[in-house]
């Protein structure tokens, strides 16, 4: 992940005013109807699975015989397990194939937390009078909604280039019981790109902590999710919470939404054993198991792990010019008055771009009366609060190219007539 | 629903236990190994619905345009839900599509009850010291899991022909505030098969209840599953409920696990707006939207409701001899000795069998080393614990028909015995 740093040039920027003004009205009559507010795939990428519309075909058994159609199999079916445990670098019995979505088993997870505790707790989480969470900002909204929907307090410390500060986390997690968990994305962070270094994730892994329930729900969302040759390896943290003797204290998440359909994947949970089966014995009250069939049919299509990696190569073609025309129009437009900061990511779904504070919540609005859709400003944030009102994220994977520049130009007119705005005391 | 009472010929039985044990010992002697445990669907049923495994074929696309391989949708797919409001007899609006499974549904519910409470509950229903349940017996291990699981304390009221004895509920709910709720499966009840009369339905919707969030979990899972050309209709509950002006207080689930495939089928929640809109506040959370390319599967494979009928039928022409054989062999072995009463079903997947008081788990374990799996004795109450040590139930939906023969001898030999031994004093 590069950063392209810079300090405004006031002057030029206030001179431009009129300018940007007219730039920003000639965007307005274009009428545009443009969205770059969710990392959804491209229809183009989601057709790179289309072969599994007609599958498991005349299949209805695994490998080892089991009728998929029918009832049973908490686990997952053991060959597509197989292959993700090799991908997730994890070992295969302590990996769970579920349903559609890593989001429902993370929120399962706290919420079971707060009904049952964790084997080590002192009691539920829900009896507690705080509970408090750690969350690196920029950062996912779907992560501090599940937090804020069970009133579990939000801290936020700051991501750098390798992840979330770990010294901050260390220093807050040691002497606070109440702090219980932290989200971590460890690979092509979600909005910043940030890939966790194995230092930062040895530091999360061996850090003394006061509560003895402390988690790190580690979202491997974009594992695999490579835009450049250098396929980025996730820093294996359950191995060094292991070496470090807090064998429990990670759970990681990942799925095939990205990978083959989004809402039409597979979801999967890894662990040390005993978290595994805690989650297995509350799972077990709410499923008879997962759908074995959507299972078989991954699995037949993939083949095997390198068939995951193989075609994960074919959606880094289709994604990795539009990020380089996000950048490329940001570095173009913006570069020359020195407004706002943006990261180059190696891979993920998101363009992280802070423009001058106080102006973030102002440049949406511009972009929605233009036309272009933005994730509202403050969502990278817990409680949808940027305190500086400066990051934008942005997600340029679905829409064609030609609309992700035709967007592109667009948001960097609105990041400027706000600044300049901003600057000339308007 | 039939029931075939009896009471048992002491003399008969106690002077054939000479000959019952060496039944018994020629029944080990076969080294069988059978399962009557569970209600799966055979592989003859799966099937059916076999055109699935190559669908949704060349399609990706929803009636509407959507494309089902991305994220999105909450409600699930506009026209299988427009399918199953017409079988569930639901508006289409107040009518959810799910994921794989209504245990989850119902098991999500509770959850969020005990987090949240509904709109109107005076708290969360974990912060309540005590939260009552009412279970009518016998009934549904998987419901009265959920409610041990969850701390809530479950009350029995007795199973009628009718469905639960609507006056012992009225009586129960009317003073207790502690009693937040009930599980009923209405039609073809698991495990004695009784139907809910219109009047009961009624007379459910419109009692008062001390609780101001009471709640009904209507888990019609065999609303379709007729054994016999008697199609019989749900009783129309939501409706009664609204129109006694308690339009909150029933919530119906239903699934494909049982008409497709079990396990890869989809589930549906319907009920009231307000409690739809509740369910999918915080079901946004958890989730960004349910398998669609499995609801359009569905869609593509029934073409309509009627095609869901159709199908049934031939569940019902591979399921209904399977019936026929083990009230048959009860009838036949037991009837001699007026040892037992069993039901006998018009749709669903069990027949509940009562045996000589106490001597339940003696017959299970007889069966069971014999090579004949049984639910285990008390699984029909909660907690376990049959107070009169009597109920089995038993499931001869998966075995082909010659191994439910086969299986059904062996039952009734094991049921005879232990009647014999008990009567004799062993």
């Amino acid at each position: 992940m590069t950063t392209t740093t810079s300090s405004p040039n006031a002057a030029a920027l206030t001179a431009a005013l009129p300018e940007l003004r007219e730039a920003y009205a000639a965007l307005q009559a274009k009428g545009l109807k443009l969205d770059l507010t969710r990392g959804k795939p491209s229809a183009e990428q989601l057709d790179l699975a289309n072969p599994m519309l007609a599958l498991p075909g005349d299949r209805s058994r695994s490998e080892s015989g089991t009728d998929v159609r029918n009832y049973g199999g908490l686990d997952g079916l053991p060959e597509l397990r197989a292959m993700f445990a090799e991908l997730l670098d994890v070992p295969v019995e302590q990996l769970l194939a579920g349903g559609n979505a890593s989001l429902t088993m993370m929120y399962d997870t706290v919420v079971r937390a707060m009904l049952f505790g964790f084997p080590e707790s002192p009691a539920p989480w829900s009896r507690e009078e705080t509970v408090r969470w750690i969350c690196a900002v920029p950062g996912y909204d779907r992560h501090f909604a599940v937090c804020e929907e069970l009133g579990i307090e939000m801290i936020t410390v700051p991501m750098t280039e390798s992840g979330p500060d770990a010294a901050a986390v260390a220093e807050l997690v040691a002497d606070d019981p109440t702090i219980k968990g932290m989200w971590v994305v460890p690979t092509y962070a979600n909005p910043d790109g940030s890939v966790v270094s194995d230092d930062v994730a040895r530091a999360l892994a061996e850090m003394p902590a006061a509560a003895p329930d402390f988690r790190i729900l580690w979202d491997n969302a974009y594992a695999l999710h490579h835009l450049t040759d250098t396929e980025t390896r996730t820093a294996p943290i359950l191995q060094f919470a292991a070496a470090a003797g807090n064998p429990d204290r990670v759970i990681m998440y990942a799925s095939t939404s990205k990978i083959t359909w989004a809402g039409a994947g597979v979801a999967f949970l890894a662990s040390s054993p005993a978290n595994v089966a805690w989650y297995k014995k509350h799972l077990a009250k709410a499923s008879i198991g997962p759908d074995k069939v959507n299972h078989l049919r991954h699995a037949l299509f993939f083949g095997s792990a390198d068939g995951v990696r193989e075609h994960m190569r074919k959606h880094r073609e289709i994604l990795a010019p539009k990020f380089e025309a996000v950048t490329a129009i940001l570095a173009d437009r913006l570069g020359e008055y020195g407004v706002g900061e943006w990261t180059d990511p190696r891979g993920g779904y998101f363009v992280s771009l802070d423009v001058l504070p106080g102006t973030a919540a102002r440049v949406v609005a511009l972009a929605k009366d233009a036309g272009i859709a933005l994730t509202p400003a403050g969502a990278t944030f817990p409680y949808g609060k940027d305190p500086e009102d400066k990051n934008i994220r942005l997600a340029p994977s679905m829409p064609p190219l030609a609309e992700v520049t035709a967007a592109m130009e667009g948001v960097a007119t609105c990041v400027l007539l706000a600044a300049a705005e901003a600057l000339a005391g308007e």
